[in-house]
């Protein structure tokens, strides 16, 4: 932490600030300068709230060094982690993982239809929600535990795991019965107590970037997760709450390489909910795979024309085969460069 | 619902889109221009999802004319509600309400302490955090139960009605037994979860908003409360996330007449959260009871330079009192202005 | 400027560090902490680009104390400055200036109507816009030096000095010779070309934030005309864009205490570009006003319904008069609290 | 446009509403709904200011449908656009054109050295900054005519056109004798007075997309260009704004693939500028080719280490060669994929 004083701040004011920092268990280093005085504090381990420094007398501002997150950091975790999800496994040098499925479930068919479309095109993991957060009451809000079960005979059926949303503790355990990889949602991300829960599991989480998360905050909520037990987390950005209503969401592609250089966790990148638009979907699932994705999180529905929720952004069967296809061509290429 | 298609979108396109539209069990009328043709959909009674629309051939954007609300909005429910909290009421044409306190009961004898003080400089209801939702989980987290039965005593010794967070659905059952104001926080501002269990209480609710949330998204989540049958809810902004970092977030004060505008619930405003120095918050506390705010959420700590959360936020005991003055100087010409 | 290193970085790689900031003719002060070292560099008198430090190895990020700005920042310049615009003086302690009039010009006659209207509710400064920074190039863009001359007209028949807007160096001869405030956009805030023209007159200069800039940006660009010797800027809050769509911008009122920490400019508020909605204006002005504002500038016109620009925003003669009548109670008040 | 009537409007204020946009020249179309009625405004052959009908008694909100440009519009010219700066051809189908070199032209050795050193690697297009748009007015501005003389003179040498940012209308004639492809930066794309100047000149424009300007305000930037009858422009997404500091902008790849869905102009992106940050520039870079970009913008420096401008985001000789030779094998797949 470093402090920094006005201008004008007096000799009395930077000893008390110096006595304070010493009252906090910490040392303090003056770093005089032309235009005004810092102080360095030495000897924290963590974050330290600065409201206590922030208050005295002649102090400007006060500058955090320290990261609110650090068993998620590569600095004291320099390799990289593999997660797995059955016998799917998402980390550094491995092939991509494409998650695929509808929005919602609606359906015993539809999902098993959409099961096979996404198997059969190349997909390792269905996807698909029974518990929706929706912006409104008045819409669907998703078929709850007789989905979870469609989906588990779906994802059988097809042999493949599967990942599906909780949204608050008491659903943990029915998620927990059917589901492979359990997700928390975007609107989720700093429901801190539900991310404590999750951290006790022994199962793989995909935690979805908050809509106005900066990347300190993703990675701190991930150290939530991780700081209970549970170091199998796969992050997951989904775009980001900007100006721009062109798409809906701002996809923050730059966010995967660097969270590779910062973090050890897989990152894997929705192209879906970022832009909202169909069209836009498989030329932006192709950019994160150059950008270094660990996989693909797709929806498609068999017939998105009739989709309870999010058609406009739902691949087709055959939308989904053709970018599988691209996919598997661009693969061999991304080993080269 | 409008639907706008393209320049050049045929007129078998403009039909197949009239039939999607008459087998969502709505009319079309389609409004022919000089540049392109637009169809008005009739009939729907809120919401409809865009995504079966938006798929078809020629469709260029889809325009929503109807609110993902409908039970928080003026239009239908034009009479602006009162919420009451124990004695205090919260409500057009009456004083604006103010509740004080610090960010996190530390102990017993702290929020004493600071329920004194804020009584005695006028403030009619308690705030203190038993709950604490941090950015990372190494931070203090709140003393929990421990905290709830504090801020009750701290109330009941000065007869003050209190508010306190909950941050989920397990511990609404302590928070109830201690509070008379149940609290949201802002990343729980859409888990819809939480907010259909608050919405079966009968106690009102505290609705902070979302940092990224749009006035639309605000009011859909109050409607989540109400359409369970509680309609005592109280909006509160507390500043949204922008590019700008000189302030702690940026304090959206015009949506406050806006509020007032489209909705009969009351609003307060946090000036504490919103720009998280204490230098700033008496001025924009002033600012916003101007702007017509129902109330104001003020951090107030006896001694914030020991403040285990947000003490740089908070006014002292004297400043708090200072600006309570203040405030009863400005009421009078409130009303004539 | 300090100096973050990566926890690994090895003590080969700290000398570096410091051989570098050596090499840039300042001094550099380890600074060992538990989890990293960081490095204080002493002796820079403002802003030094980060470039050069950044890249070598084992860097972990730069952070900079010191501002891109001086001459405007009250630390350099304790006194608060006032601005004069013919006999109307904007400063601390004075009456709040209000500036008043169409958005854009549309005739002689109009602009006498708005002149007289204005004038008779009380506002001290006559605005209205002849060069119009319009999104696209088929809006109205202004009547151009004809409209310069109909200002000037309005301005002696009912004896207010007038302020308008000025968009490229090209027209600061013309706008000099008609206007006694010039106005930068908030288009043009970052148009450091004409920002440099401007700070070479002898005319004060009403600068409106940008868009998207920051407050430090903000008083950097205000900087650049005191560099150039014109000291007399007024600075502008307009509203700020943000992802909120229900006002046209996001006014961020909390700014104006913070500029009258930071900085000696005297700093005004425009509520009409800010919220774009008639309904909010005078509420918005008046919460400026108790927020420190040294001035309002409103956009008023005699029959908003046929205006060419921004009629929604603009208030009647008559709404303005009433705001007016409100400013004056209000008035009384703000001195005491 | 569609005007959206309250709940609770009466048949005389609809009919009011219906009588003001006849006046305007258009014809109205009433769409009764259950909730309420809206009104559809047939005739307009373009985007109407909505300030006259707003003001109305009964209207709720205005909604736009036709947009604030039609020249770039795909809508309206199909066929894509090619933009040539001398040999080099933008455009769809054609290889993507990679535009490297400093940020600032700092000396005619330095210039020339990354002339030689890109041209070798394999870039089209030599760029070089002589005139800096800078923050503050404290940091190296640009070696001015000078500079535009010593890129002109790395250019010849190694037989590639250049692209250098114009500020002012003042410097158009010298850039103009300098440079083969005129740059607008993010801070003057609504500097309209320039941009209608650019349109007059017969040169290809680059257009860098303003730090906070929507698609829509982007597109209708370039139609400033285009409707002065300069139809050469070429697009250049470089970040924009957001909340996330972790990267110097946010890059908005998914804008690319909407802009070759929405316009006939090309864009490349800029992903010095929007990641700030070298490491992610590679990476980004190839990204954005698979997005679709018809080219890039990179920064190269022969030493960032004591660049005088942005060393932190340059890529050295070195780096550059690498990405190219990366470029050249994602290339062959970029076709089949």
């Amino acid at each position: 932490m470093l402090i920094v004083m006005h201008h004008h701040a007096t000799a009395e004011e930077i000893k008390a600030v110096q006595a304070a920092v010493t009252a906090l268990g910490f040392r303090s280093e003056p770093i005089p300068g032309k235009e005004r005085t810092a102080i360095g504090v030495l000897g924290n381990q963590g974050y330290v709230d600065d409201g206590t420094i922030l208050e005295l007398p002649g102090v400007l501002e006060v500058i955090h060094v320290s990261k609110p997150y650090k068993l998620v950091s590569r600095d004291f975790h320099p390799a990289a982690s593999e997660v797995r999800v059955g016998e799917v496994v998402l980390g550094n040098g491995l092939a991509p993982v494409v998650m695929a499925g509808p929005c919602s479930i609606e359906s015993e068919e539809q999902i098993v239809t959409a099961a096979r479309l996404v198997k059969s095109a190349g997909a390792q993991i269905l996807r698909g929600g029974a518990f929706k957060p929706r912006t409104g009451p008045h819409s669907f809000q998703g078929l709850g535990i007789e989905g979870l079960k469609y989906l588990r005979a779906a994802g059988n059926e097809v042999d493949m795991p599967v990942v599906t949303e909780v949204m608050r503790i008491g659903q943990l355990d029915a998620v927990c019965q059917y589901a492979d990889l359990v997700q928390i949602g975007a609107r989720n991300m700093q429901n801190f107590e539900l991310l404590k829960e999750v951290g006790k599991l022994d199962r793989p989480i995909l935690l979805k970037r908050g809509m106005s998360a900066t990347l300190e905050e993703f990675l701190a909520a991930a150290e939530y997760i991780l700081a209970e037990g549970n170091s199998q987390v796969v992050l997951c950005e989904r775009g980001i709450r900007t100006f721009e209503t062109a798409t809906r969401n701002t996809l923050d592609l730059s966010i995967v390489p660097l969270v590779r250089e910062l973090s050890h966790l897989p990152i894997v990148v929705d192209p879906s909910h970022a832009t909202g638009k169909r069209s836009l979907v498989p030329v932006m699932a192709k950019s994160a795979l150059v950008a270094g994705a660990h996989g693909l999180m797709i929806e498609v529905h068999p017939t998105p024309e009739t989709a309870l929720c999010d058609g406009a952004q739902s691949l087709t069967g055959e939308g989904f085969a053709d970018l599988m296809d691209q996919i598997r061509r661009l693969l061999p290429v991304l080993e080269t460069c």
